[in-house]
């Protein structure tokens, strides 16, 4: 289909929705962004980051688009609009194309996002270039990850590993027979929720630094610490794991928290958090769970085992670059 | 090298400028756009838009830099910020990533754009998603293609076909031998200029539409035309021809008129003028050639002859999705 009539046609199955006045079809799009604007940018490749025969064309748009809500929620900011750049391998076909923005609408409509424009063009595999565009809200200012200090709390808004085990299904089928969470654990590998009303309530309550869980705790939890210039403690212990991911580690020889601490992609947010704001944070943001500190001492991170020691982080298979 | 060490190292060669209060390294970065902000989003991908072959990694980085800030430009928009997603190929060296940034970094410290965030993935080819984003200036709104009205004159903010005759020239280094013009016309289509003065000044001043000329001013007229619901005029004879594209397109058996006029990427600025404001904003936009109007009639575009007769559009080759 020529590039403009596919554009017609993504234009059509896309919403306008408040804080856009224009777009998809002009030179750029329009938008109410505000003077502390927030914009990410993700760009995800078949063969690199997902398979075409593992995931659905509408499972991949939703998560393509969630993921970078996710960014904009790890700013305490609320998600306005989003660009997508499509590469369109051959063979690629029109209900292929439409299933991709079917699944990024549903994501788009529950956070009130509009598709507002991007670019389609052929290219040797699929290609998925999503930005993500927010504001602040009034009186709230977007939460950096470099903010932490010595002595808050280190909170999650959820409990962790169910993408991870959720993965580890997939990649085996026959792994956990039976088990009653299989299909909340795969939904949460394929479908992200990011946590937009978390995340505001935590930047306009008091939160010192913010994060999304995108690459696992003990990694990201490291980047906090080096971007805030502290050291961070995660108490294994604490961990709270999703159900079943316990029964999944086991069934596939994973040490339980482990995993949940350093599996990827839960989309969770981590936040730095001063003690004496922690109840009135739990009353406006929901559920946080204390997983650790911020302690003084060189950027990095100590996991500490239920057991008091310490976990050599470099057992872990980090790299500086990481 | 790992993605986050590589992000370092963009980093470092990248420069924080006003506008951008958080680039690159967090969630997301921070921006002030206001409430008429502007986003637009290109993506290039190697052997589509581009073989690595014919272009440096620094032309390739300032043009799709370039394109991006020419559709700010069409909106009456002032560019703020950028970002970038990119997709390296096998064998991609840190060195032509470099390249690629300074070329960036070269229309980006011209327009005052920061690079502010983006990705790096590894991709089968080299794949560049440009997001670039702007904000209105105070008091002007940005600027639609679909205002024109009947009777307004259709503009061009100068000399056409420069970039269609480099690309000849490209494709043939035998063509039209000694002629003085080669290096400039080759620098037109690897590196276009944005016109952001010339929109800013054309939005404030009561233009009623206005693109930039990606596609040939034909096929961009047809567009606006379309969109505000008018016929466009197109006089060939009043077509400025940049210097040299007439020697070329002789020397290649093409008819210099209609090759400014259907040549793409020139990246000038078409505007629909009422005649009364014209000599006033040829004071605030500099030069306006007047290239036809806009009149009543089903929406499309008359190419005028010089012999006063209309050339049927269709034998142009182009189809309804166009």
């Amino acid at each position: 289909m020529p590039e403009l009539a596919l554009i017609e046609r993504i234009a059509r199955r896309t919403t306008l929705r408040p804080g856009t006045s224009l777009g998809i079809g002009d030179d750029a799009a329009v938008l109410a962004l505000g003077d502390d604007a927030v914009a990410t940018h993700d760009m995800l490749v078949e063969g690199v980051h997902f398979r075409r025969a593992t995931i659905s064309a509408r499972d991949l748009g939703a998560k393509a688009l969630a993921v970078n809500v996710s960014d904009i929620a790890a700013m305490g900011a609320v998600p306005v609009a989003a660009l997508i750049g499509l590469g369109l391998p051959p063979g690629m076909t029109d209900d292929e194309v439409d299933d991709l923005y079917a699944g990024m609408e549903e994501v788009a409509s529950h956070h009130g996002v509009t598709i507002a424009g991007g670019d389609v063009t052929s290219a040797p595999v699929l290609v998925l270039a999503v930005t993500a565009l927010g504001r602040a809200a009034p009186g709230v200012v977007p939460l950096r990850r470099s903010g932490g200090r010595a002595g808050d709390l280190l909170c999650v808004t959820g409990p962790l590993g169910a993408a991870a085990a959720g993965l580890l299904l997939l990649e085996d089928p026959d792994l956990a027979p039976g088990l009653g969470e299989r299909d909340a654990l795969v939904a949460a590998h394929r479908r992200p929720s990011p946590r937009v009303a978390a995340g505001l309530a935590l930047a306009a309550g008091g939160a010192t630094a913010m994060m999304d869980l995108s690459d696992g705790l003990g990694l990201d939890a490291r980047r906090m610490a080096v971007a805030s210039g502290v050291r961070a403690r995660i108490d294994l212990s604490a961990v709270p794991l999703a159900p079943g991911v316990a029964e999944v580690a086991r069934a596939a020889g994973r040490d339980p928290l482990l995993l949940a601490a350093t599996g990827g992609e839960d989309y969770e947010l981590l936040a730095a958090v001063p003690s004496a704001l922690l109840d009135g944070l739990r009353t406006t943001a929901g559920v946080l769970h204390v997983v650790g500190a911020l302690t003084p001492g060189t950027p990095d991170v100590d996991l500490i085992d239920p057991d008091g020691t310490t976990r050599p982080a470099g057992r872990l298979g980090w790299t500086h670059g990481d």
